[in-house]
């Protein structure tokens, strides 16, 4: 079993983001990342249909062997893991929503934390929520930043337009002095961390930016320790499905991979309708 | 037959722009809008998907009976007339880009058009080319502006954001003095019309701006005319199938319809894949 890849289930190519995060921490495992691209953005559709969504995808990934999956896209995270749970109980799964929440709980002084995510992500409360269980307290201002995406995807990350955006969505948080407002931003989808210099520009220097990448690896690598065994000694490899075309997967994923991706790698594939 | 309604069919909200236009023209029929919210949006992904999403979609409308189909999506437009002619032979079809580009071509007198659409319709050259069958000599350029879609559907269809990335999108074309540039511009995507001042605050108050909504709704009324009856003397009624949630539709769906829409004309359904 622990030869098994680790799944990775995306709405498209943000999560790339998370797995170059996974594979930094644990380099010795092996990844099947799905990019559900036929589809996406999840971040503008209903609770219902992202959780349908999101069990194909899963189900997918299981079909195929994996040993863990992470759930990367923030908007299935925060509408799907109730029902992945359910539908998978010997799974191991993790999403990104709770391990970006601790993340912020750790990072603010002033306990006033402000989130960016999708439309989907804000409706459905749930870093809201994972924030409150770990700090009754703490004031959370969650904001729906729906242009981010398709911004990062255009690839325009800094500059006139990327401020511009910015500004129009944060500046109202944003603009009284620190005292005033939060103290840290949670980049509640995996679309953003390309945008963190433009964003900082808006928000300024010092509000601590929390990218939920890097803490979700570091919860996998406690939960592969708790469930599985590691593959020891060797490095892991990464492939890829994708639900529409090979040729803008490997164009617009590199910029979130930080890294080239290989068409050899990446396989199209259609997901199958649960049963009724 | 001519009690049965027209369908219009669109990957969401764009083709309610289209649908405007058409009960204008064509008071006296009843239409029935399908838009494919749950896969929204067409245009980033591939020629295969679109027209395989075009094709469940289209059977959909015939199954509940129609007598005519519109695909108000330039994207399905472009990517799936011949299979759907094909797939259904004895329903009378139109899409999109052939009436834009006739308009075009009968506006443009210095023969330089711009085309604006989504990757996928760029990408496809059906405008370049149906502009090509009515004028061989025209020169024609076509940009893909795909930020466009999200301004429009986040209604910052006005201001510095909007003008922002306009003038990123546009500018290198329309540079020049008006000889030098194209002098007719086709909003080739139905998320566009709303963008229009904004658009036209970069390119200049000269440059003509062609909807094909307008001139798709002409076409229909000059189709039906020669192969089915017109209801005369009644008043028709619009309803609205959506794949995903009813409560965005209404929310965002009347600025492109310039119109109000009641809950209860809207019924969310499921798309079935094609029999294999």
């Amino acid at each position: 079993m622990s030869d098994l890849p680790i799944g990775v289930f995306d709405s498209g190519v943000g999560g790339l983001t998370v797995l170059a995060a996974l594979r930094r921490q644990l380099p010795a495992e092996s990844f099947l990342y799905l990019g559900d691209t036929a589809r996406l953005p999840y971040g503008t559709k209903t609770h219902a249909t992202v959780e349908r969504y999101a069990l194909q995808a899963v189900a997918e990934l299981v079909r195929r062997g994996v040993k863990a999956v992470v759930v990367a896209c923030n908007t299935a995270s925060a509408a799907a893991m109730p029902a992945l749970s359910a539908a998978f109980p010997n799974l191991p799964l993790l999403g990104v929503i709770e391990p970006g929440a601790a993340a912020a709980v750790a990072a603010t002084r002033s306990r006033r934390i402000a989130v960016i995510a999708t439309e989907a992500t804000v409706r459905g409360e749930a870093y809201q929520a994972a924030i409150h269980r770990l700090d009754r307290e703490a004031r959370v201002e969650a904001i729906a930043t729906t242009l981010f995406v398709a911004l990062a995807e255009e690839g325009w990350v800094s500059g006139t337009v990327a401020e511009s955006i910015a500004r129009r969505y944060l500046g109202p948080v944003f603009a009284g002095a620190l005292e005033d407002s939060p103290d840290t931003l949670v980049l509640g989808c995996t679309h953003f961390p390309p945008l963190t210099a433009a964003i900082q520009s808006v928000i300024g220097p010092d509000v601590i930016v929390v990218d939920s990448a890097a803490t979700t690896a570091a919860a996998l690598a406690k939960l592969l320790d708790s469930q599985v065994a590691r593959a020891e000694g060797s490095t892991g490899q990464a492939r890829f499905l994708v639900t529409d075309g090979v040729e803008r997967f490997i164009r617009i994923g590199p910029g979130f991979l930080r890294q080239g991706i290989d068409e050899r790698d990446v396989e199209r594939i259609d997901l199958a309708p649960l049963p009724a």
